[in-house]
């Protein structure tokens, strides 16, 4: 695609569309939103805008559309493969002002909210209701960056990713069109569902201006365990037969003996150094969650399970998950002159004791810092590798084993990427993932974003 | 769209791509493939295939393709808008020798199947695996069909729609093009999900060979109950505070009393002629759904139960379940004179119990038997009016009827039609319900279908 770089007359018609202070050329504005949490190299756009409403979207979009310019949605950088910079730089819509929850319908169990939105506030919000918004992908997410995503996290193995927990959306496409998609009837047989094609599509089909969320109840009674064992592999077979038996945990963690010690170090925590399942499981009463408690042991102690730990109290249990949710960004603080690449693969849950173990030979051959961390329960493991910046012969062995992961990934029926998305560092496998469907991804692209505009150079 | 009658050349072209047994001309197989359980008037196809494996629908389909020849999916036939009514006539390809379960692997909670797999015969085969595919949309479903229509029913409340349990297809499309969607991942985030594009798409967008399904676990412990109540809108106000209330029934009907009439007549039972909630719950003990029957039972009586009957055995529980799912075809045989329109809104579930007293209003006033019945947890209501055939003047009511039930469901923010499509009977709501969105769907349909040769004449 031929894009426009923005000369004095469109920075002029851009800036007349939103008021004075919600439009920068200004370097550090530009630099602000040039790279997310991912390795991928910085690129500045050439401006950044902070619309207020659906309204200047449409008309931005429209125009931006007319003179080829390059737009690109902003949420809050966290993403982890460069999914929002700008590469083709032109224009970064900061959806920051966009932050108005618009409805909570507690009787409906659902949500409207603007995409500017945190995952956390939400969640603040809702605390007095006893409902919640499932997805969990840590840190300071907005929910339009979760929607483009389709984001997941520690609690996705019960309540699935972003995608089962968006029901409606308003979307702005390439030529400025608003679309309302889905329904806020919780089911429907009416019409193509189009809002799937859009959650998930990083932004490159569509700008989301609102969105009705499914909310859930908070459980009466939770039970948190740590258990640990002799080896990653012993603990990936017992995440097979907690899955297998039909448990239902609400979270299924799985953290090699690294990551124990770096949390332990970071944290103050004095957890065992060993391969370590955090789990949480939810029930009605916790009288419920005893027989459920029971059947876990169980299975962990025919797989070594050295300790176990039930019944971890509510304070402990919070700071383990805030821990585990800091988990990457203490791999990236404990080796500064080092950048990451994350190994996001899934794969059907009978496969996850084989995975993991490649992972662990992966790990143990490459003679490079790596980190094994998983939503286990999902059969969504990641292996991080901090390679040395500078170091090109450090970065193809990581892209190598990179590639023997997926591929084998590929091969177990599962993805090349669990939930961080393709962004810039998953393209590559895509052909091998998607096979003919994926040029039908790319008429997909063309039917609704004709010039390209939106967030070009991402997913293909 | 202009379409090739077929001719004797079209004939001997397509009789040569399957062997001789599985191409018919003859009228009655003409007959049997003209009509679903709608009121929709019967359209006579061309010719009937049965094929059986994916190069011979990509061999049929990529030769209509370039003849211009419509081509409709037949699974049982068992659909209620007309959905498979081949009414540009062309080639019906039947999915019945289709029919292999390809693979049931348990521990990954799922099955890969032939489209032409009755849903009944996939749940006998799982049965000592204490797993199953919980769609239970009635009758003699396929689950090529389920597919297509994205079918759901009473387990919907708790489980979700076909939709929510179909995780991976293949699909043949207009010109023979095989493509694979979806994963054996229980998540992904790779790419744009394609997958729910044809879920639903009643076969007008490509035809599926191939779908691997989700399995759940059945319930260790089930308690079904009984209750009745003075009136219907009672009984709407009651379901609205068992969801609310976050208790999760894995089925919560709704029949009013002309329903439960019949079903007395019919199957000899003796249930009292009121309105009536069939409900069901799960959970992994007795002791855990115990306490959830003390809520129940109290809300039930908070709107006037006169009757709360928990505890009904698995024998009797089996029963009115068969019960509830014959209630159309009893309600068809009650009046051999007459045809039937279903209505078939659903609203958010605050809004239940305006749209079932609105219903029972629509009801008296019309002066046409109608019956009331509900997937009442989903927020789907159904409204059966039974209209003399060859009256037009009762149809001209029933429709207007319709239409007022349909434009307050919208205004509700609900859908014209929560499960049985849209088929014939619904396309007029379509702009109403979608809007700008309508376009966009045309615009899918004629990327994958540039001749519109796949079940021409449905949902736009």
């Amino acid at each position: 695609m031929e894009f426009s770089k923005l000369n004095e007359k469109h920075l002029r018609k851009l800036r007349s569309m939103v008021s004075e202070d919600r439009f920068s050329t200004g370097e550090s504005n530009l630099d602000l939103h040039s790279q997310d949490q991912s390795r991928h190299p910085p690129s500045k756009p050439e401006a950044v805008m902070w619309p207020v409403d659906r309204r200047e979207v449409s008309e931005i979009l429209s125009y931006a559309n007319e003179h080829r310019i390059p737009v690109t949605g902003w949420g809050s950088g966290t993403s982890l493969e460069g999914n929002p910079i700008p590469v083709s730089r032109g224009v970064v819509l900061d959806f920051t002002l966009m932050n108005q929850i618009l409805s909570i319908r507690e009787s409906d169990f659902q949500a409207d909210v603007e995409p500017g939105v945190l995952y956390r506030d939400l969640n603040d919000k809702l605390r007095h209701s006893g409902l919640f918004f499932p997805p969990d992908p840590g840190a300071g997410a907005t929910i339009g960056g979760m929607i483009a995503n389709n984001a997941s996290g520690t609690r996705t193995v019960r309540y699935g990713s972003t995608r089962a927990n968006v029901i409606r959306l308003t979307v702005v496409i390439a030529g400025g069109e608003i679309l309302e998609l889905g329904s806020r009837s919780s089911k429907t047989a009416s019409g193509y569902d189009l809002i799937n094609c859009f959650i998930g599509s990083e932004g490159t089909l569509g700008l989301v201006v609102e969105a009705t969320v499914r909310l859930r109840g908070l459980p009466e009674a939770f039970s948190a365990v740590i258990a640990t064992f002799p080896s990653v592999e012993k603990a990936g077979e017992a995440v097979f037969e907690i899955i297998r038996s039909g448990l239902d945990p609400a979270a299924l963690e799985l953290l090699a003996q690294e990551c124990i010690a770096l949390i332990n170090e970071e944290k103050n925590f004095a957890l065992e150094v060993s391969p370590t399942l955090f789990m949480e499981f939810h029930g009605a009463t916790t009288g419920q969650l005893e027989e459920t408690m029971e059947m876990v042991r169980e299975i962990c102690q025919a797989q070594g399970c050295t300790d176990f730990r039930p019944g971890v109290g509510r304070k402990e249990r919070d700071q383990l998950w805030a821990a585990r949710h800091e988990l990457g960004e203490m791999i990236v603080r404990k080796h500064p002159d080092r950048s990451h690449t994350v190994i996001d693969v899934a794969v059907p849950i009978s496969a996850y004791p084989e995975i993991i173990a490649l992972a662990r030979e992966e790990s143990r051959r490459i003679g490079i810092p790596g980190y094994t961390f998983s939503h286990a329960g999902d059969g969504n493991l990641h292996l991080v590798f901090m390679g040395k910046k500078g170091d090109p012969e450090e970065w193809v062995r990581i892209e190598k084993a990179n590639e023997r992961m997926v591929k084998k990934a590929l091969e177990m029926g599962g993805t090349a990427t669990g939930e961080h998305g393709v962004g810039l560092g998953k393209r590559k496998f895509m052909p091998m993932e998607h096979g003919a469907s994926l040029e039908w991804m790319k008429k997909i692209k063309a039917l609704f974003d004709p010039n390209g505009i939106l967030n070009p150079g991402k997913i293909f």
